[in-house]
């Protein structure tokens, strides 16, 4: 299959390893704003050649979007416009916003939206990975908006990269994306400000942080350029979110004020019901 | 080297390994006041033998000390008046505390104040894991107030363990600690409670949780009885940070409230800077 990689980042990237891996594309053909990343995405044969959107989309049997969600706002129903016998795939973090921008384009049924639950904390093609996908959940949003061939290509493409599917509405993504995506990148983010603040003595820092502060803090690498428009097109769910997890903090701060050590104890029993969840 | 180990637990296991691994100890006495641990000890072979107390120590060189900061405040004492010419080393993540408990003690010159910036999630002897240590920073607290030969052997152990040493004064250690990991901890336990307490449909956070999740998360599945006696020690420097973290967040909040992603983008651009200090 010929495939049309619009956003060659470390999901476009990624996918474009995993597609060419796996021999699901026959051919590669990249979109990329920024000359610096289609460079470096030619250097790495993340693709085989770069292409204008146009030429990219004619030339394609199935076209990927994975470019930041506020670019998809605009970028997607221009895609719709030149597709016809393709099939459009959109790999964003957020759904409601970006399926609302074409409820009502002729050609909805071409697009198939999709968020790969998988992802690190860096940026770019020179941030793509093999194997990036192998395990991951793919949750598809609205299915029953997209034609029924388009559906089963995209299910055959991510279970042949060893995805896990997953379905639900665009409303119940963005809320759920918001308790286990969002607010970790607020968390982290915030983090990192204190620590910064704080420890104006850097070498104190490198010196003491430990596996659990890297973990906790990893995330705070990510780019603005990715997750502003994220919390932008998300940023109902994610202020209730971010609401109950100052609120959350602050409980905490208050049994430290009054030396409450039997009901923190008892809250940190609370968070340890995490266990049955994340392995 | 005859070495007691009191407290078998992930971070008392994990030395005992090493220990072993690294033809320190000739012989390992374990000192467990919870029997269904002190099996698993014998069972994983962590140490050779389960001794009262003052059994071990008699039968010592070296008393290593790994049981929760609470539970040292008294057992610090206790240990000093039965050790002569043993060392004594404790790994406690506090110090200030710790080390005022056995301020004029006698014996205080025998025991050497230490804390490998090490860890996982995971408590009790089954979490005991080989190289744990391997590559860490150790903070040495207050090594003037330890006897040179108490120090040039605690010293010789951890570098051999392949570790990197760290000079601080107890109360510089548990400021610094309280940033880099001590907050990280309830961050995590406050994360778990908001994702818990709002996703009660438990099958979609299975579902969605990605990597990013599972790391700023992962440190809530910690241990309370480990925990809580930290916080509870280093209470003036966790509130401190806790305030710091609660104001971040909330500067957050605000700029999602006002819409202000120029702003928000400004922050997250700061946030990014601790991509020099964590790689």
């Amino acid at each position: 299959m010929k495939i049309a990689i619009v956003g060659i980042g470390l999901i476009g990237g990624s996918l474009a390893l995993e597609l060419r891996r796996t021999g699901i594309a026959t051919r590669l053909m990249g979109v990329e704003a920024n000359s610096r990343h289609a460079s470096q995405a030619l250097e790495r044969k993340l693709v085989d050649e770069i292409c204008e959107l146009p030429d990219a989309i004619r030339k394609a049997d199935l076209v990927v979007l994975a470019v930041p969600v506020n670019a998809l706002l605009h970028l997607l129903p221009a895609v719709l416009d030149e597709a016809d016998r393709q099939i459009v795939v959109e790999v964003g973090s957020t759904k409601e916003k970006i399926l609302q921008a074409v409820a009502n384009h002729p050609r909805r049924g071409r697009l198939v939206a999709s968020h790969p639950m998988a992802g690190t904390e860096y940026s770019g093609p020179e941030a793509a990975v093999e194997k990036l996908f192998c395990g991951k959940n793919v949750v598809l949003c609205n299915i029953d908006e997209s034609d029924p061939d388009a559906v089963e290509q995209v299910k055959k493409m991510y279970e042949t990269l060893g995805c896990r599917l997953i379905y639900m509405d665009a409303a119940s993504h963005d809320l759920h994306a918001a308790y286990v995506s969002h607010i970790s990148h607020i968390t982290s983010f915030a983090l990192a400000l204190t620590v910064l603040e704080k420890e104006k003595e850097e070498k104190a820092i490198f010196d003491l942080a430990s596996g659990g502060f890297a973990s906790t803090v990893r995330l705070a690498k990510s780019s603005p350029d990715t997750w502003i428009p994220i919390f932008q097109q998300n940023r109902h769910n994610v202020l209730d979110v971010l609401y109950e997890h100052i609120h959350q903090l602050k409980r905490i701060k208050q049994m430290l004020v009054d030396e409450d050590y039997e009901g923190f104890y008892k809250l940190i029993q609370e968070a340890n019901a995490i266990r049955k969840i994340i392995h």
